[in-house]
């Protein structure tokens, strides 16, 4: 069930230097302003950010006759290459792409096509093969980790390819509950469109009022409701997919033991293995009824071991949260704002959605094993204060950024007997890594996601500046701010593949991630993904460093340019890359 | 939760040519073989089948020197040449298979592997690349696709891959409920393991009492309890699998966006990629209560749609499963025997396990949703007697081919609005099979797994001979019985894929559904499958022909003998392969 509220503000273009709609930016709170410098020391304002007409581009390195070509394919209104278009799709929404783009530091895509449907996919992809263009699958922007940077690896040129204009509800299956819609439909967008037919799709991850179903599966997904309506990846029953080598229309059934599952492979692909063009879904009727309720646990160990009887008992929550103390002090995840002391301890939301029986046994049901563990039912308004508020962090960040507070989040999730541990090693790793620099930070934390085995956290940063850091969006500033940033990351991803996180829970792995892959799944494991993409994508056309290494994409790339043989250079280039990230990463 | 009856049988080694405990084999009932005349004409029954030691088998193509380079790496107690041990690991347990063996048909491999662990695993495939050895993973041996056929393919010989000794519990995380058990561990011994620490698995397949773990994730396997626990490959928190080029060890999170979820890689891969070594599981408490309940409805469209509210709305049955018109009738799949008409319309079973006043709730809850869509309870006795004979139905096959009719079950699964279709139109093809060769033929089918989205037809296929048809089991005889049922079964899968329906829910693909793959992914989904054995498996030693078609396996094999470079051959092999496939099977 998703609010009016939520919905409203979808309309309006996304900030290209920040979060969301501009007209909803908001202002520092003056309590927050008081108790920053408490927390992380004086905090110098830089200057303010560039404005989007500031930023001079490099020329775009598309032709006349690219134009024309695209333009043949697409149409000429949906092919751009005005320096606002590349600029409105030259990454996602990461702490460092803002700091970049505030600090005119920001490279651009050569050229934004705007595809109408799945032929249209198939015969730009053909095109940009036939003129050596990289492509960028490009949803709703949001990515947050470098998995839609404009990077052009050895081609001439990349094109971000905007699929926006894939909207839309195909088909709708009411007695099955599965509905085919365009990959390029946001999420408010879907749920309208279902809405009208009484269904909902349900899944509600942070970037839920611009991100794009294509983006979801791509990327892997988790939202606020996944607690009763599973990860994106559990909703998907089918896909459809443009690769440069040929389509596929994939998943035909509720469960199937047709061979391994290959709409699993495409989720999680990144857009380097292809371009999904619809998705197929599991929906169910808009609940009849919801409830909230929000507790308290004395520490967040306490919560997290009540969480964990919750989430093995199967008692049912649609939404089930957790923040640790630091989190709930600040009520930062809760209310969208800094300094409102709301409890001691550790506070959890639950919400119940679904038909109002069921509603009524799983909140009861629920709400006795929390009681049993250890918590304090502190009633509805702060849980419903949560759903109301739960799409409006990322402007916070924001209005940090503009005060020169450093601020971002970054997740993983282990299993409940290693999540304590887990917890801990990040948070060392980034109050450390910061500390290194002279700097003060702040790690509020909380568990994000449950499951029958573990559970994900989900990690907010705040700090302040280091010792002679300059305060600054000047480029050599921003240069400084980024590589600080880039240690303490390295710091934390080192920290939780030592400590058997995952890499990502649900940000994916895009460029910032991609370099921790292997020590993942394996150097094996990444022989497979290296034998995909060159099977399906053996010119490496798309989304060049995404998901694979740059340094195996160049690999391939470079084997590709010397030889005429595709096939052979794709194994080859894969042997060249594997031996050296054994090397490297090991 | 399992019954001990379930459990007690499972160390007897099963039948060499039919199904199970030799001393659990039944006589057909009376009232059965009263009934087949009137159901089926005529049926003659044939000689008895051949005895084991009666079996003629091509003298094994191992020499000593690979029997010494294999005893070298397991020890020489664990390899066997004879054959007996041959002939135990000729093949799975198809109606097919039981024919052939019953006939004096049966192929067998050259010998019989039987290594201690997974490193011992790695040695082997090691071992067999370099003496050009074709490698069948063999589990439990209780494939009915032909998932287990010794064909060697292009190699020199083809060796059975006993698993059977990596068995046991690695590692219980009882906080986690995730617990790591070796591939060849069997469902009663896993069972056995979790339950001296309160836990259970609770995957209840029929093949349960001979099946291996790493069978069931291989093969995709679901059991009964599955709209309770999940499929097995939901069950699957990790795997440890060795390929002829590397290992891997993969699932580092109970919920990850680190990339393709490469788990469902393996999961489904028939042991053509690599071999499972262990298995990495979700566990639970045993349940601390169960609650059964019969139900009646009017006809199986009534009932069909009452499992679809109850899948849809979430209720939490362990067990749903309803049985057609046809198959309430004879009562089989309920109490194992045929013949004893229990009530008119569609009867259908539920169970609910888990913590008391959980199963309470849901039973009651359940039962309401059923009552509401037309339903009425018929007790507990039926829903019992159906959980005690829940793995015997096999047994019966085995006393129906003794007197001569052919008895054999086929799956598939789609969505709820198209489940009447699809079940009509294969019913048709089995019917309208068997009759264009004279012979009569009977079709019991029953909804053995529900989704939200739809659910799995399982049918049971019972006819009797053909006009002017030998009853016999001399190999003439036989053999025409195997190409009349290939006839049947060939138009089935036809009807399958047209009907939109999978080419398998949980039996998998094996030999037998190979050929009908590509229409179900695709070609390039079946160029992807190639890519990934490609890359692991390059010499194609891992199952040839089994889940992708012999006739690739083939190409590649000979475009490997005929080029050094194992990377292009893979790709040119998968190229020429391709083309073949498409023209032919499209």
């Amino acid at each position: 069930m998703v609010d009016e509220d939520a919905m409203g503000e979808a309309s309006a273009p996304m900030r290209w230097n920040g979060w969301g709609d501009p007209a909803a930016a908001k202002e520092l709170p003056l309590a927050v302003r008081a108790l920053l410098p408490m927390l992380l020391g004086r905090v110098r304002k830089p200057e303010p950010a560039a404005e989007l007409d500031e930023v001079e581009l490099a020329p775009t390195r598309l032709g006349d006759a690219d134009r024309a070509a695209l333009a043949a394919l697409v149409g000429a209104e949906h092919v751009a290459l005005d320096g606002e278009a590349r600029l409105r799709h030259a990454g996602g929404r990461s702490t460092p792409d803002l700091l970049r783009r505030r600090a005119r530091r920001q490279d651009a895509p050569d050229g934004v096509v705007r595809p109408a449907d799945h032929d249209e996919v198939v015969a730009v992809l053909a095109l940009a093969v036939a003129r050596d263009l990289a492509v960028v699958p490009y949803g709703g922007g949001t990515s947050v980790v470098g998995g839609l940077d404009p990077e052009r690896g050895v081609h001439r040129a990349v094109i971000a390819l905007d699929l926006g204009r894939l909207s839309g509800l195909a088909a709708l299956d009411e007695t099955s509950g599965e509905a085919r819609l365009g990959a390029g439909t946001t999420g408010p967008e879907a749920e309208r469109l279902l809405g009208a037919h009484g269904f909902e799709l349900g899944h509600f991850p942070q970037s839920f009022r611009y991100a794009t179903l294509g983006g979801f599966a791509a990327a892997r997904s988790s939202g606020q409701n996944s607690a009763g309506n599973g990860r994106f990846d559990a909703m998907v029953t089918g896909l459809r997919v443009a690769t440069p080598t040929g389509e596929l229309d994939l998943g035909r059934a509720p469960g199937s033991a047709a061979g391994p599952d290959l709409v699993r492979l495409f989720l999680g692909s990144e857009g380097a293995f292809g371009v999904i063009t619809e998705v197929r879904l599991r929906v169910h009727p808009v609940p009849a009824a919801r409830r909230c309720e929000a507790w308290s646990f004395p520490d967040f160990a306490t919560g997290a071991e009540a969480l964990r009887r919750v989430a093995q008992l199967g008692t049912g929550p649609t939404v089930i949260r957790l923040s640790d103390e630091a989190e709930t002090g600040v009520s930062l995840a809760q209310v969208g704002r800094i300094g409102k002391a709301l409890a001691k301890g550790a506070s959890a939301i639950t919400v119940f959605e679904g038909e109002a029986a069921l509603v009524a046994e799983r909140h009861a049901r629920t709400a006795a094993v929390l009681r049993d563990a250890g918590g304090t039912s502190t009633g509805q308004a702060a849980a419903e204060e949560w759903l109301h508020g739960r799409f409006s962090a990322p402007y916070l960040r924001d209005a940090l950024l503009d005060h020169g507070v450093f601020c971002e989040t970054l997740e993983t999730a282990t299993t409940w007997s290693n999540l304590a541990r887990l917890k801990r090693e990040v948070t060392a790793a980034i109050t450390d890594g910061f500390a290194a620099r002279g700097a003060k930070s702040l790690v509020l934390c909380h568990v994000s996601h449950v499951y029958p085995t573990g559970a994900a956290l989900y990690f907010t940063i705040i700090a302040g500046q280091g010792k002679g850091q300059a305060s600054s969006t000047a480029p050599a500033a921003v240069d400084e701010q980024l590589e600080e940033w880039g240690r303490v990351k390295a710091g934390v991803n080192d920290a939780i593949v030592a400590a058997g996180g995952t890499i990502s829970h649900h940000h994916g792995v895009g460029r910032d991630h991609a370099p921790w892959l292997e020590r993942e799944i394996g150097p094996v494991g990444l022989r497979i993904l290296r034998a995909v993409k060159a099977e399906l994508d053996p010119h490496g056309i798309l989304n060049p460093g995404a998901l694979i290494t740059t340094d195996a994409s160049r690999a391939m790339d470079a084997s590709r340019a010397s030889d005429a043989s595709r096939a052979s250079d794709a194994s080859r280039a894969s042997d060249a890359s594997r031996g050296g990230a054994t090397a490297g990463a090991y």
